[in-house]
Order: C-alpha cells, then structure tokens, then sequence
C-alpha cells in the first residue's frame, strides 16, 4: 500500500515517483483524502528536488484526468488553442483569435480570470459593453461551428487536482516550480481538448520566467506533456523585458487589440501576434511553411477580415465595440494624469514587472481572488525601450478611478523607466522556438 | 507586517529570520492563526535550507514560553533534569533518577509516553503495578521535597507549539531535521523548569542520529540553546548501535534498572547511568570533579542506598516492586520463547533498530498515538556485540502475548544479529561530551 508520507520523503530524498505514485498522489488530492499541509510538505520537496520529465509528464496528464475532460470532437476542423504564460500588456489572444479563425480554424477558447498584474483574457473581453461570457456548452460549440471562434469562462469541473494544488502552491512560495508550473498549466490545455496547442512562454522581469534559459527548460517540459499525450504543441519564447504594446489594463488592451486588427497597432504586439497566429494555422493544417502563415495572416489584417471576425466573434456574445478610433465605447478612466521625464536620454529600460505592479495598484488587476477589477484603469506608455526622451516631454499617461492612487502610480512608473545617455541595443522579441 | 508565506519564502530561499520573525510563526502556530499546510511547508524548507545557531535558539525559546512554563522555584536545592534522545533499551533514567535522589539533589522528572520502539519513562514506570504517574502540581513538588525524587506524566499547556508542530512533522517527513530536533527537545525542557539538565544524545542505527558527526551538530546547538536560555547544560554523546542493556519491553526493562540498583546490573546499563548521574550531580553543585561523582554514585549502589531510594519514590507512588531478584512481581508475557543461532561465531553486530522495530511489533511500542501498550511483551537479549555463540546456543527470548507474533519476532532478531569467525574490536559506549 503507497502512504502519502513515503511519497514525501522519497521526493524529500530526491528519488523519482512512479506513475502509480503520481496517481495515488493526484487522486487523494482530488477526493480530499490527501491534507493540504501534506500536499504542501510535498510541492516543497518538489521546489528543491524538482521532478524528471517522466514524473512531470505523468502528473500533467493525472491532474488532466481528474476532472471533466472537454470533448470537442463535434466541432469541424482541427480546433487549435493558444496559451500564453502571462505578461504585463498581453493583448494578444484578442487579436490572435480572430486571425486564426479569419483563415478558416476554429478557436473555441476557455479562459480564466487572471490572478496578477492585470485582469486574464476574460477580464479583458468583459470590458467590452454588453459582451457575454458565461455560455453553456451546446452554445459555445454552435458558435464555434458558425463563427469559427467563441470565447467563455473556464467553466465545470475541470482539473479540480490543480484547482486545489495552486490553492495551496499559492499561500506557501511553492509556486516557482517549473514541473509544477508546467503541469499545471498543461493539465488545463489537455482537459480544454484542443487538438494543436500554441504556447507563448515569455522571458524577463515581467514573466515567471526571469531568464532564457528557464523559459526555455519550462517550454520543453511543456512541449514534452503536450506530446506525450497526443497533441500538436509549438512553444514560442517572447520577450517580457518590457510590456508589450502601450497599453495596460482591461479596456486600455482592448482599445489596443481592436487597433492593432485595423492595421495600426505597436509593432511588437503586431510581430508576436503574426508569430502565434501562423503557427496556430499551421498546427491547424492551413499551411505546411509558418512564413507563408505569416503571410496569409498579415494579408488578414490589411484586408479587414481579422477585424471583420473580430467584431462577428464578440456581436455573437453581445458585445459592442465602436468602429470609431477616437473613441471604442469602452469605459475610460475618470482621471487621466500624464507622467512628465525629468531628464533627456534613452529609455534604457522599462521594467514591465514594475509597470505591471502599478497597474495592480490602479486596480487593473487582483491581488487576491475575490477582488474587483476596475476594467476603466490603467498605464498608456507613450516611450519604451530605446525611444528618445526630451525632458518634460510626457513618458506616459496613468489612467485611475480614485485620486489618491496617483501618486504611487507616478512613483511606479518612474521607477520603471531607466534612462541614460546611450541608446541601448535592441533585443530580439522572439527569442526561441520549441517544437 | 509579517506575513507567513514571506517567511516561507525566505527560509526556502536560505535566508536566516530574525527572532521577531520567529516569534510571529510560532504565535500563529500556537494560536491557530497559520494553517497546517503553511507550517508544514515552513517545515520542509527548513530540513533543506537549515537554520542557523541563533535562530534554532530562537525558536526553542519561542516554543517554552507558548504555553506553560513550570515554576519549580519551591523545590529546595538545585534541580537538574536528563533527556535521552530516545535509544533501544533505554532504562538510564530509572537508574539515575534515584541515584542522583540518593546523594539529595532534587530530581523532579516529567515525562512522556513514548512514539516508537518501545514506550516512553512514564510507559516504564506504569508497568510497575500500583504505579500513579498522575499527580497534581502541588503534591508533586512535596513529593519531591520530601523524597528528593518524584515522576509525573507531563500535564497542562506545555509547549503547545512544539505539540502542534510535532504532529504535522511527523505525517509530512520533516522530522529528521536537526534545528527542528533540537529547538522540540529544548523548549520542553526548557519549560519543565530544570535548572540543570544533562542530554544523553544516542547515536547508531536504533537512534534518530546515525552518526557521531550528526549527533556532535546535534548535541552542540541543544547545549547552546540551554545555555543561551541561562540553564547549565551537557550533552554526552552514547553508543546506540546495538540495544542498552539486555532488556527491551516495559516491564522487562523496569526488571533490569531494579537489578542495576542492586548492583546486578548490565555492564555498559551501569557505565552510562554512572556517567549521566555524575553529570548531574556536577550540575546540582553536589560535586566539582565528575570522577569524584562517579565513585559516589558507584558507592550509591555497593550501599544499596540507590535502591532504597527507589523502593521510597515508588512507594510514594503507590507502586509495589518485590525486593525477590526471582520475581519482581512485574506483569510478564505469557510465552516465552528462546531463539537459538544457527552457526556459531562471534556477535560482530547487533542492529538496535532492528531489535527495536521487532519489540513494537510484539506491542511494546506504539506506532501511533493512540495504539495501547503491553508492558508485558519484548525481548531479552542473551548475546551481544563481542560475545561467541555456539550454534544452537539461545542468543535471544522473544517475550510475546500472541502466539500470531512469534514467526515475525525471530525473523526479526535473526536479522539484526550479524555473527561471523572474527571477534570485533570494541566500540566505546561514551563516544563524546559536550559542554
């Protein structure tokens, strides 16, 4: 008979699981008969003993099987999903989708509300007036079968095992764990039942991932589950040095998103959002070259046809959106307080965790899970990395509900921007790809 | 202000918290505020990441005063108290608690029952029949200023802490960290109220210590803490490769101390026993020399003074001991069963922790805290380390209540003898001494 306690200190003592062990594990934490200061004694073990692929592997697919397994097998076409490890400004599922479905392949994309520096993917399409994202699933999948794309919140019992692991990995810094982090989020992908699984992995101050060569290790073992358990899987390394795009907070981003689908969006968001988009088309089996996807894709938006699917996708769930630049109809900020440069120079950095921080703080995002995010806040950065700064010249504009934020939110975004004399080279926005 | 999972963090990543730090986390622990899951995630990184001398100090200190701490300022004379860290055989404080009583230096013990191989003092002294270990505080102190000598079962609010901690501990596999050893042991004694207090810190396969170099780190950080807190500490460190003495099982060893006292006692039973006797009368200003409180103590037992103060706290107790070396009048096991060697040679091991785990398998010992003991099972060594056997001579008797156990029981002592053609060299039984 396994005990939970041996499996503790055979981790403890840096030995290797079974599968079986994985299992006994995953079951007791899914029907409780495993405690929480058990499960946490081990996900500190696993923090400094780590786990093989094998092990990782396995606990993926156990937390996949713990709940509902989503069966998209009535939907026509190769569904295609993308996930990104989150970042400060990252808006691109909102134009990646509809690019994707504009070429022909469904997206049917569960997402969740976000814990952090801004709201999740959910959060964002909530700022939308009048945009419904609680649908049954007969609905959803009908949508996706006319439209090509629908999105809803993560809904059901789906990877209960996880829901109770993060719980805990939460409130005891046993989060920074690569196979954690990569079963966990693998465990969600596999039960969501995409056939082809695009990851955006982003590296640097604003992501989990500090550095390139933990991205990277976090994407293979990610790469290694997703095929492991029969499904298309390319990872993709992104810079998160800095936001990406101007624009942070919930109906800020999609302001940013809808431009970006009618031709005039930052170049950064443009290039990573071509990038996911061509791979998901061609996990979709759209096309066998990613740079002829890119194409296809790039045409997408020039033509008006992304934006076209865009606005298809979000009138099906309600939602309405101004196709006047000047004004989306979105809800703006009551205060609009512009942060002027003290010195002329570079801007050699833009610490996108710093700028993310201040965007919590605004009351973009949830410190804790029962908070309210104010969709109307937010940071506009009008300079980033190597742009050049007059003094006195505006650097960004702090978007708030409340007066009182201000002034750490001045403080914040100063903070965030290094500016020198030199201007700094410019780094590479996909850094590497894991197939 | 502090919070849990930031000190979480910090242990995990070998940072050192500071006494306030440890002073909230032990606060939260006695008081309920931190969750089981959080103190056993704290748990796990500190058995990776360690603490330092100060912080362990710390927390003992923490643990003594979460709850009561004893006032033995009414008791005349300097009072001392011993500790074992728990061996196989261990009887030595049924010897010396009457040996140091007899040269009239107070010793007023609490006790424990016992998790493991065999039970604790107070299991021991409940198989002396009439024995009451439950005494009000009151009666206990003029038990002990009339007697010299008194023994309860531990009472009251001491350390709920440590109890707290101990008991996620033990089912999470964090026990076997030598700060966490340390500060548990130390905060009871430091709360029991003894002003001086001699550790008898066991090393060998049927101790938590295997090696000297484990049971030096150990034996040191305890004595800083005793000290630290204004006590007059040694620790002596003592051989537990092979059982103490020749009896293991509760009333079998009461058997062996009361023969001890009547100067029929085991060899390295008498060697140890003298040599912590003799510390504590140094520490109860008795004596300067610990060789001059040797020969006291030796002359305590030619005089059969050692004895009669035995006779006189038990007595005080309401336990009856027959003064018949034949029959003590101790409960014993209805069968007994002799194990005889299959070769012949000499006893180059004998594993105490083999013999330790086969004497709670008879019911000696408890598994779990609830589990009932029999006094009356256990084994009775005939041959140990260094000694020739002929084959078919009786090396061991199994003492067992059920006939269902006796298969299991040889096997077991078959296994922890090792004989083979050389005679070994002799180990010392007083390995070091720390002060």
């Amino acid at each position: 008979m396994i005990s939970v306690q041996d499996l503790i200190r055979k981790k403890r003592d840096g030995q290797v699981l079974s599968r079986e062990e994985i299992e006994f594990l995953i079951g007791g934490i899914s029907s409780g008969e495993i405690s929480d200061y058990q499960i946490s004694a081990w996900a500190m073990a696993v923090y400094f003993q780590g786990m093989d692929e094998r092990e990782t592997r396995d606990l993926a697919v156990a937390m996949a099987n713990s709940g509902d397994v989503v069966d998209l097998s009535s939907i026509q076409g190769i569904t295609v999903d993308k996930h990104s490890t989150g970042g400060v400004g990252d808006k691109t599922t909102l134009a990646v989708i509809p690019l994707v479905a504009a070429a022909g392949i469904p997206v049917a994309k569960m997402s969740g509300r976000g814990l952090g520096h801004t709201g999740g993917t959910i959060d964002k399409f909530e700022s939308i007036p009048g945009m419904k994202v609680e649908k049954n699933f007969t609905d959803f999948i009908a949508q996706v079968n006319v439209v090509k794309a629908a999105v809803i919140s993560q809904t059901g019992n789906l990877v209960p095992a996880d829901k109770r692991l993060y719980a805990i990995r939460d409130v005891t810094a046993t989060v920074d764990s690569i196979p954690l982090i990569a079963s966990s989020i693998m465990s969600k992908k596999l039960a969501s039942g995409a056939e082809g699984i695009v990851l955006d992995v982003k590296v640097g101050s604003g992501a989990f991932m500090k550095n390139r060569q933990q991205a990277l290790q976090l994407a293979e073992i990610m790469v290694s589950i997703g095929k492991g358990a029969g499904r298309q899987v390319v990872a993709i390394l992104t810079d998160m040095s800095q936001p990406l795009g101007f624009n942070i907070g919930n109906s800020l981003e999609v302001i940013e998103a809808v431009d970006l689908l009618a031709g005039d969006g930052p170049t950064d968001l443009l290039e990573i959002s071509l990038e996911l988009a061509a791979h998901m088309m061609v996990l979709g089996k759209k096309f066998d070259q990613v740079a002829e996807a890119r194409n296809y894709a790039a045409e997408l938006l020039t033509s008006g046809k992304a934006l076209d699917k865009f606005m298809e996708m979000i009138t099906a769930q309600g939602g309405i959106i101004k196709l006047n630049k000047a004004d989306r109809g979105l809800k703006m900020a009551a205060i609009q307080q512009p942060v002027q440069s003290a010195i002329s120079g570079y801007v050699n950095q833009l610490d996108a965790y710093q700028v993310g921080h201040t965007a919590m703080s605004l009351g973009a995002g949830r410190e804790q899970i029962n908070d309210v995010i104010d969709h109307s806040v937010g940071i506009q950065l009008l300079k980033k990395r190597g742009d050049y700064v007059q003094a006195g010249e505006t650097i960004a504009v702090i978007h708030a509900s409340q007066e009182k934020h201000l002034s750490d939110a001045e403080a914040g975004i100063r903070a965030a921007y290094e500016i020198g004399p030199e201007k700094p080279e410019p780094t590479p926005l996909i850094i590497d790809i894991v197939t």
